[in-house]
């Protein structure tokens, strides 16, 4: 392989010839050797060249960076932004805890592609940008990076993992409608109730979603401040007097999202407190899926030995070794993916206690997760939806089998004759392996006409009053 | 043991004749053997009070109870409030997950202590009260439960754990306020850094608390949802017409919380997603605590070869066999209780996540986890406050002595004359153990003037530009 | 109430008249008000008694206490392991997080107690012991606080977990051979599968409890270990020659469990690895446990609207709305005990990584937690075993019905006619509603012959080849 | 793009015209756009490799396969083991739960690329293998997939983790042995405290990791048994006899690992008990080295203003920002590792403890966590180890200078003078800013030669006695 030579402050590093990257990303790439290659998430990387374009304009308007190396910094950030760079970012997630060989990566990366778009030859002549002082103007790793992170997750939660939730959300309310008459046997403790309709049972999962939804839209606020201004520490050393402001509006205006400079710079970088808080939203949201895909899972089994009050699509074989079986396997994904996002929020939770002083170096495992987490529930909601709910029908012989089975409808009688007459009837038809009517008869508790005039399940499950 | 013969529809049970309980509970002690006796946190029980006295009235309104009956449910609530019955709940958490026989304790408890008020003896009589009839009515253990831990972990929540964290918000802000110009040393990475001021690395723990209760606020709406008249399985059978609105008006009315009927009774007994949510920002603080309590432990090292900036009050013999030693025994105790909560809320998670059909069954699990979570963490705060975060003191001359070493320093320079040369009077100084001054002349990039000029630790710190 | 004053190395603290305790403990609980009083189990301060007379025995073996020292020390630490002494302990988990308040209430306890021994009054006279020089001699609470907690936990586990599993996993056992010819459904996905016996399901479940006992096992040597020598950072300092190896002998004599002197002492101070590796083999039977108990619930469901498989117990009445309802309590009591267990071993992980350099301070609520789960899979088991398992029993007409119904009989021909064929057959009679037979004839493939030779049930279950 | 028609049991799909995949795994590319595609670790792919062979020589040998298609098979295996179809299995983990569809892939590929080398292309003449009937045969994905998942887990273990592991474990221990005279202060409750070697400091780290070690071996054996012959439900149904126990043994000399049949088969398909337990003893691991990674961050803490005892190898410039800094970023790295492995164990713990009936559906997510987390503990123990602990060199004027400076060398004196007039020599010491040795004297408590020779930090090392 061809190798060019690439500089620090610490020495010569031996780059290969074709990569645009420079020496502190080389170091990095040979120093952790650590999971699969390239491991850090590309939107990260996208979130960096916002904000290293939203730092060459307000650097620019602030008088500390010529217009030239705005503009350069500018069209490099937009190839980045475009896929055309995504192979020059090789570091892993297992890097430095401030993900400062990443923001040198992206630094490096700028530089040297500028330099090729001024004509010149990666290594040759006077340098078109200086990695640190000029792409890095008025920045340091803990305030890039954290941005960078915020930029990204952001983004991830508004434009995969909320449509994705939403679209199952409005797919559950149109099942809920459509089935707001179909009267079927309740279970509690796994076990026979009273009758309410299918279109309640799937009402109580929009609700869960409409909660979590509006759980995570109350985290977003504290995910748009953004860390930049603080540079080092915290303090802003080494920024031109009004850069924090005016580089979240940058940021802003090139994401068209509503990120504003955090009010505390301190908590910015050491703490990752906002990842935390919409980590435990998204956590919550796959608690209520794992509850109601687990449902799902158990309404649809079957198809003769099991529950089978619905019908779900039938997308692929089901068995390599039982022929003709089909299986809930979009639930089982979707369950999958809840178990992950529950784990993940434990990292999330081990790497945010763990900030120390005025850095917190757990950065890109955080994030890696949270947006792994963002991701996941996103796409596993679509396919889910896709794949499954949106397929979902009664099976109405079924539901009305169960149903008459039941012999908790005798709950109707409760305000008639009272708990313990009830209880009688219910306990005798048990044991008899007889019905409800026969039993509450035989018992002289009730008449015929009357209980077929008290115990109906339609009018067990009228709505609330 | 003298006992008293109780009856339920499963027959005859013999119980302490000293006890208010009845049939029921008894079977439960009898059952669940699990863990220590009584362990049913009083909270919730209390929770049970409010709403049996609400529903009382509320049935009593709407012309399902009498008047004499009301009285006598409301007067039991009113005692058990008092405190007065706190030896009649013998139930442990690991029972029934609905919480079933802690609803019948509650029923079982009101109707014979009923009779009691009611001048009779247990036992003899016609019952003044019938546990299922009368003190349950238009209720069960499925939307009672779930309505009584809400109402107990709101008021933990609203009475113990925000005011507790308040408390420590408000003395690191006077803190923050009280040491915002003494510069100190920073570190990243736990390594040496640029400076800030004391005052802004504290501004960072008011800031991360400042977002926690925030997000924590934002929970509660979600919290203040009650599932009472949703009884067995969220239809609200069984309940008069106006039964649910006007039940958590009572309940509100009673307890002076903005308790509201749940708008999706479903949600409300199959799905505990409201703890998952209050208990996501609850462990969100519980991370932020332990990042601040591990910096004040760091920073106030020592006495002598440990960090020592800061100076915290010594409020006991440290060491059993160290004569003289002095701990930071407040920051253990606190980090201890993060630990705890992040623990739990994978419990939480867990429990959330099994809910079936029309039940979710790990509700006094949740509801203990919870309750346990706030508890600690207001009372740990409190703690913390009072016996520590109000004394920190800075320690002056070790603050200055360390901030003077600094080769940190260096960044100021690195808009006066580069990273790459400012690195090099860094390094110089670092392999030969002088001073950056020194170094700085030496190489010849600054005048002993323009060093002094340029490099000062309080020109670094000035707030946010 | 009355006082009286006690001293410590700070100076004089007023004490309840009628305690034992002292200074230390009096000044720790008015420091430390978090969460209910006297939390620290009790079970370390048993542990605290056998380490205390064994040092005696030791230190006066070897020259450092006098015999009539070693005798006071002895006789009081019999009276607390005879709970003599209960109440003396009121100190919380959320102390020092060493648990030096716990080691001194110990201390001061038995140094009080001996006075009074002595024929004297508290506070009067020459002191009989000296909480510190003579109580803690060769002591430090950093190595007496673990062996307290390491001979605490190691106990509860062989006296109540390992017993407590094991009469669950007979249980299971006996039921897995008594129904070891129940042929009945087996369903993968929640589907309906291939069939398999009732007593091989159930052979599962042995097997997995087998597993995880023996995994349980595997744990305790590390946690035999005991930290006792290491005093204040493990290298023994003030302890007489021979000591560390002697006492662990003494403690093995007088709890009659295998203990040793731990070899690295620095690791026992400073980690407590041996109880995150212990309590990942307590998760693991929680998670083992958790499928048990859920298998069982949904076998039991019904009674008409479920599967209905298996009939467990009726132990109590299952609803206070809902008249005659069973439910499946002991399943959800056990369920919600393996919910705590799993997040308690997130609070074990994070207490367990932050120790640093020579000391760990997060023992107490390591203890308390490992204590708690250790209990509570022993109780629950029990409690399980009792009251659900040993009365489980098979539906027969049930399972047979479910049998017969099931498509997935066809993969016996897989083997005669191949998956594709087998599939038509199992699809067409899915379709239709029609049985296996009578499509497999129609379609040609089989004749009723070849059909009733090939596909029965028994034969698919005929033990593994 | 080119197409070619495939077939299934569900019909026609059309397939890329260059893959060697089939209608299923097309099926599922399409039903399952969940994360970043071909998220299915080829590790896993590779385990089923090794046994589809194991299973075809097992087959023929008894008869119920041709060799001629056995050493098709074999052929295909070996190729796919030599990583020449790594792109030919596109799937990702969140599909089935049993990962049947990747069992598919993995026939489907053997089927067509046999077809291939029989000189035949895909899709024309008769086909050379039937993915069900040939490569699946006596097999299900209900016992591949688990079979496929230990061969990789177990491999990754002992081929990366255990190695990585003992890497690091050797370089601490010889560091161990190298400062074992190197005199230090020690640090409890990271306050001074009495002293000891740096040497005895690692001792303890490497103790942590022999622990670890042998934690992690005592799981292999569970690890080991392979659920291979069970076929759909665990009954072996559709296999020849005597196919379990030789097809394991096939796959033990294949792999050269100690494999052997699961002696249950129910427990083998239906939990995932081995992957917790094995995962719960990566996660003590994780617990020990974030403990001993942040000792070492914190040991090398300054270079001036921290602790710095130790120094660490620099090896790449630590700041974008900050000229000059050094980073301990392989702890930075390490330790975000272990809060990754955390995480992950509660992803195992919540998908391992929903198996349900006959079948466990969370097969692919836990084994792509426990593979990630048995990769990552050993590449980042490699990493740590060559990059930092290496080069650890003790920095031994600062050892000496914070060493001399310890007010806890007192303690030396309580044997001499007793614990209180200890306290009152290093109380005084401490508020005077003096020294010990003047206070000692100046108190009258002790001579100054007395003091010389009873307060020696060397003797107060001496190894335990």
């Amino acid at each position: 392989m061809d190798y060019r030579i690439e500089k620090d402050t610490m020495g010569e590093v031996k780059v290969p010839a074709d990569k645009l990257w420079g020496a502190q990303t080389e170091r990095s790439r040979n120093n952790f050797k650590i999971g699969a290659p390239a491991s850090m998430p590309l939107e990260i990387i996208y979130g960096f060249a916002y904000l290293k374009k939203a730092a060459a304009f307000t650097n620019c308007e602030l008088g500390a960076l010529t217009v030239d190396k705005r503009d350069y910094i500018a069209k490099v950030c937009d190839e980045i932004l475009e896929g055309k760079h995504d192979d020059q970012f090789p570091l892993v997630i297992w890097q430095t805890g401030s993900g400062t060989q990443s923001n040198m990566n992206v630094n490096e990366v700028i530089a040297n592609r500028a330099h090729q778009l001024a004509g010149k030859k990666i290594g040759e002549g006077e340098k078109t940008l200086a990695p640190n002082d000029d792409v890095n103007k008025s920045q340091s790793s803990n305030d890039t990076f954290p941005t960078g992170m915020h930029i990204a997750v952001y983004k991830k939660i508004v434009e995969v993992t909320i449509p994705g939730i939403k679209q199952l959300r409005n797919t559950l309310k149109k099942k809920a409608d459509q089935y707001k008459d179909v009267v079927k046997i309740g279970r509690t403790h796994f076990m026979d109730a009273t009758p309410l309709t299918l279109g309640q049972e799937f009402s109580g999962y929009v609700s869960q979603l409409d909660h979590g939804l509006n759980a995570l839209e109350n985290t977003l606020p504290h995910l748009s401040e953004l860390a930049l201004g603080g540079t080092a520490v915290g303090t802003g050393l080494n920024t031109p007097k009004g850069y924090s402001k005016r580089v979240a509006e940058f940021i802003a205006k090139f994401t068209e999202l509503p990120f504003i400079s955090a009010p505390n710079k301190f908590e910015a970088l050491a703490a990752h407190d906002a990842f935390v808080e919409t980590h435990g939203a998204l956590k919550t949201l796959a608690v209520s899926l794992n509850k109601i895909a687990n449902d799902i899972r158990m309404l649809a089994s079957g198809p003769r030995s099991g529950i089978g009050e619905i019908i779900i699509p039938a997308n692929e074989p089901g068995s390599s070794i039982m022929p003709g079986k089909v299986n809930p396997t979009q639930v089982e994904a979707l369950t999958m993916v809840c178990a992950q996002v529950i784990g993940n929020d434990v990292t999330i939770n081990v790497g945010g206690m763990q900030g120390q002083f005025e850095l917190n170096v757990f950065k890109p495992v955080m994030a890696a997760n949270i947006l792994q987490s963002a991701q996941l529930l996103g796409d596993a909601c679509v396919s889910f939806e896709e794949h499954c709910a949106a397929g979902i029908e009664p099976n109405h012989p079924r539901i009305q089998e169960l149903l008459n089975n039941s012999l908790m409808l005798v709950t109707a009688l409760n305000t008639k004759i009272g708990y313990y007459k009830a209880a009688e009837i219910a306990n005798t038809a048990h044991n008899n392996g007889t019905t409800l009517k026969e039993e509450a008869v035989n018992l002289g508790y009730v008449t015929a006409e009357e209980f077929d005039e008290w115990v109906n399940p339609k009018d067990m499950v009228g709505g609330l009053k």
